[in-house]
């Protein structure tokens, strides 16, 4: 089994004063670069998969606000997390890593048979490639501390968090592990 | 605006005996029956997206069981909401109407511009296709009353429902309407 | 390594009497059937791709004559070449047997990692489906006798024929063989 | 009709001393620039769709040599011909334009219904962008001057690249013209 780690939309514009649930992303950023040193010296490949906008996407601008521009410096990985040296950044322009991306054809360039996922949000990003990466055929795991949520429908940043991590155990036959659990 | 109507998974085996919220299901097809009788006379194209297995899905059979099977009568649209001479059949492999199908290329052969959907379940073939919908650039339109839920995480069909079209409205941008609402 | 055969568009309506070039196609079907004979003894999987067309495809019937129309007897696997109990049958909508159709994940899911593919025409599904094959990470080999080509730009289908072959080796760095060397 | 322009792999890497057909290549360039400079004033949108290989690709790079590695400077438009205010850049990876990548996204953000493609080459990301393009629905229009080819199979750079046109206008229902023609 090769093992891939994939980092969703931790982007510098992600943690830019404006940015959603700003505070809540902040805090687990000390356990996300633990976590990383540990996965690449076990040898995993780490793929932070950012989203990357352009001003002319009429669609999606209708009804999201324009960050993660391509090719400005916001939508890098964020700098405290990424090794340039070692990891592999990919593009996604909508919610999921895998849609209109080159993501799956990466991990078969890496030879890679299952993934590890977290970033945010638990309900857009982390969803959704996680359920495409079971379209897809590949096993995977959501690490549920390394995750922060967008609210909707009303409910809470943790309430949505929970039924996300639940749908995504349910539907993507996910195992959910927190970060200590895999770092065992 | 060439608007098409997706109706998700209303095969013949999923009203079968051992079937998932079966009497649920036969409950609302009358409903359903009438609102495809109004589209059809609108003009709007319909499209029936169903589920197709192979016994050859090592994958899929992990997680679930095998009906829909491909080429078998069960796979069929629900006998007394297809209309043969005008209803269309799309096969889809896995939860999303869009994912490794022909859908896509289907809506841009019928000069189709925006969808509406419905049926099951809300929180697995509905949501995602909704979600696939909106990430291929189409805006959509989910009947809510047209839809039963898969149940999940320990929740109801009917909080499971509830959640899955709050979430659609948010991440999918659709329009949540009754099919009364529609055929106003 | 678990290789598949892929048939490219050998339906009975691609031998109908007004169908292209259908005096070369069926003097190749005799050597078609034993190789496959052949294929099925070492316990490869044969999988047919045939193009399923819609009457409604604007688009398509713009260039191209309405044939193996979807759900129609015409769009069937030759009856003679087909095992019925054995092999698979995928739907194909344009060139490529990977464009728009559940071939990739087909492959996957019965765990195939590399393609023997044969068909007409050698200069339309077989080079499109033989350089996506390619760009998927499939190494193929193309049975350059069980092929026959579409004319065009002026030339014979034996001379475009071998164009194509030399295409298909050159960019996806197929293997090029007859029959009889791989039932060696 | 809003047509956009598609420059296929005209990158830094593909005119340095080492690359295939560069004087060929080179000395079209000022012809180019001058359709290019024609096509903004008509406010068509460019788009510079540029080959990102990353050297993890063992697939890739057992046929092919390193160039155009992704995020370095050699993968970029070629600078005489790229007008950074305007111009779109996607990223593909392998031949053909549309695979995976978010070429076809990116149309349709830009609301782009037809196609005007050149660059090299004509037999490999030209001919294969075109089919695609016709796959997807696309009508496609080919600057023949404005293309230089790949060598195969023994014949010249010229002969390949009026073959590659023969195939381009017979499959992928091609408009071919020159730069001149379209101009006028």
């Amino acid at each position: 089994m090769n093992e891939a780690i994939i980092v969703l939309d931790m982007t510098e514009d992600s943690i830019a004063p404006e940015a959603r649930a700003v505070d809540k992303r902040k805090a687990i950023l000390p356990r996300v670069k633990e976590f990383l040193a540990w996965t690449r010296k076990t040898g995993r490949p780490v793929i932070f998969v950012c989203s990357a906008r352009r001003k002319t996407d009429k669609w999606f601008l209708k009804y999201w606000e324009l960050a993660n521009e391509i090719w400005k410096p916001g939508q890098a990985p964020i700098a405290e997390l990424y090794d340039a040296q070692k990891d592999v950044i990919v593009h996604k322009r909508r919610y999921s890593g895998f849609f209109g991306s080159d993501l799956d054809l990466t991990l078969r360039e890496l030879g890679v048979t299952s993934l590890v996922m977290f970033g945010w949000s638990t309900s857009l990003a982390v969803v959704t490639t996680a359920v495409d990466g079971w379209q897809h055929g590949y096993p995977t795991t959501v690490v549920s501390d390394l995750c922060i949520s967008h609210a909707w429908g009303g409910h809470s940043v943790e309430e949505t968090h929970q039924w996300s991590l639940q749908f995504i155990e349910a539907m993507a036959k996910s195992r959910i592990a927190t970060a200590a659990d895999l770092m065992k």
